[in-house]
């Protein structure tokens, strides 16, 4: 459970203090602490820092009249590129029009951590709370939410769970898995996969997916057939390159998103193999584009207006103090059978 | 110029009234007034029509100490669908993080004017301003975003243009010209076009790009060759089965989004025409998918990103009430010449 639950967030060291203790524990104005505490700018970077440790430490006990958060969510992308970005903001806007609350978007232009001054933004618009999507909080960060009581949900995490932080993910190893058997059932033993980038769990989850079917179906997992890519049309395109130069090179790729096999698209185009007869390829996500790209894409849905949504709910029950039922939700994935995925030409090569 | 170049704004009656003034005219209490000025949700509907009745008469003078706005930049669009609202919001982002502001997206589910609640909930908000995309307010819409000081900028508006609102576009008509030239130059004659929709003013400025370099070069327009589409991967399907089925097919086609041309594509691609050696295809905007699509799209770049930093700058002074140097901004087009136009397999035809 995160502080919401209670009336002020303790720190490390017990008590939470209220401004005015603050600032006399600082050696600073009532003033100065306000402003630290609401995010404003023009406080010196040690006095904010010395701030900041005391909250740490101590807590911090909000008063009644500023306790009052305003009607808005905030989305935080690492990066707000592809139509991925799209179905997340209308799965928020979904629940935050339910609640007349605004939404606002923000974009880390691809830093996987909102550097600095994201935060203080935050803290000075004083939202009823924040969606990191795909993104990690600091410690710090995720300590000065918390200090002033405005909760956070992770949607699609990217990197280790800090267990206190309430998320909202798909089950990315079954994914991997029902992607990877639905291409052994057509036949295929020779599969390749393009991952995602190596820090990503998300990525790791569907690539041990991918190794646990092909296990089960005793098919030989070939390290040469195994690509780290980082989610881009262009890897996609590369490492199918790469691929269709081996000496055997495979006849069904697995990708990590609908993007890197839109790439796969474009590499078997320029040496005029065809989709699916000459290679099947499976996508992830479902995006809009998997339908309308030629041929259709087979590929793994992820509810990713789904998970926004369900992210926006647990934000608003934690910002109206009640304990969440579970702290982390995962919903199902779904393969979804389109036209990039048939037998091999030649079954068993 | 709009009232932000004021102390206050003026109603069609003449001297702006203040609250105190506006209660006691209204009968109402001041705190009434406050309510309906900040758009807060419990006031009776025919109050706050009396009310919002005596603002539109006399105008409101805003005490200085309500006067501060939020640092927020409303983007409303009339549709979050693809690419294009990515785009936009990745324009209003770069203008929004140099100053700090956050950005609240909105999106009215299709309606082209947003509905009744959408602007209570700006209002309470008090944004810095309001940016609304291929989308109208109604006039008293408008008024109720004058009378509070919030300043409109409109991004390529979908109707006709209130003079009032400050406006930025693309030459639309200028797109169709130079898509349809191109065509020409390759040597085709028989061209379809398929357009947005028919009361959406850019769509009508396309087309008669179109007419016109048709005119110019003397090549006949064959009505059955005007389709009107509604800008969806779905219409440009559907047109194209239509015309591929005339007794005498296009040998190119002109579209009036990228989404379109995706379907012409798809409809080529279910009856085995390749593209472009069977049928050429131009798209309009220059969304990514653009270059990705195989064969990557000929298209007219509307430099959406531009035009949205563009809106926003604008936005951000008419609310430090500096003059606007033009109340209506037009950014240029261009042809991107990509791989899905060629000559005509049968020139003349």
């Amino acid at each position: 459970m995160t502080s919401v639950d209670e009336s002020a967030s303790s720190g490390i060291d017990g008590t939470p203090l209220t401004i005015a203790q603050i600032a006399d524990r600082a050696g600073v104005s009532v003033a100065t602490v306000s402003k630290v505490v609401n995010g404003r700018d023009n406080v010196a970077a040690e006095t904010r820092e010395l701030v900041e440790d005391i909250i740490r430490r101590y807590g911090y006990r909000r008063q009644k009249r500023q306790g009052k958060a305003a009607p808005l969510l905030e989305v935080v992308f690492h990066e707000l590129r592809g139509l991925y970005g799209i179905e997340i903001i209308n799965g928020v806007e979904q629940v935050a029009r339910r609640h007349r609350l605004g939404v606002v978007v923000s974009e880390l232009e691809g830093r996987h951590v909102p550097g600095p001054g994201w935060v203080e933004d935050v803290l000075a618009r004083r939202p009823t709370g924040v969606i990191a999507v795909f993104t990690e909080l600091t410690a710090e960060q995720r300590e000065q939410l918390r200090s002033r009581d405005i909760p956070l949900v992770l949607v699609d995490p990217a990197g280790d769970l800090d267990t206190a932080s309430a998320a909202v993910g798909a089950n990315n190893w079954n994914g991997g898995l029902t992607a990877t058997r639905h291409l052994l059932a057509l036949g295929h033993r020779r599969i390749a996969v393009i991952t995602g980038p190596e820090h990503v769990l998300s990525a790791r989850a569907r690539l041990d997916g991918f190794r646990a079917a092909m296990d089960l179906a005793k098919a030989p997992v070939d390290p040469a057939l195994i690509r780290i890519g980082d989610y881009q049309i262009a890897d996609g395109r590369h490492h199918t390159r790469e691929l269709l130069r081996l000496e055997e090179p495979p006849t069904a790729i697995v990708t990590g998103n609908d993007g890197e096999a839109l790439g796969v698209y474009q590499a078997a185009a320029e040496v005029g193999l065809r989709v699916p007869e000459d290679l099947s390829v499976v996508g992830y996500d479902d995006l809009p584009a998997a339908e309308w790209c030629i041929p259709p894409l087979t590929t793994v849905r992820q509810p990713l207006r789904e998970m926004a949504a369900a992210a926006a709910d647990m934000l608003l029950a934690l910002a109206r103090s009640e304990p969440l039922p579970r702290q982390r939700v995962e919903l199902a994935t779904e393969l979804i059978v389109r036209g990039s995925t048939a037998p091999p030409a030649f079954p068993g090569r």
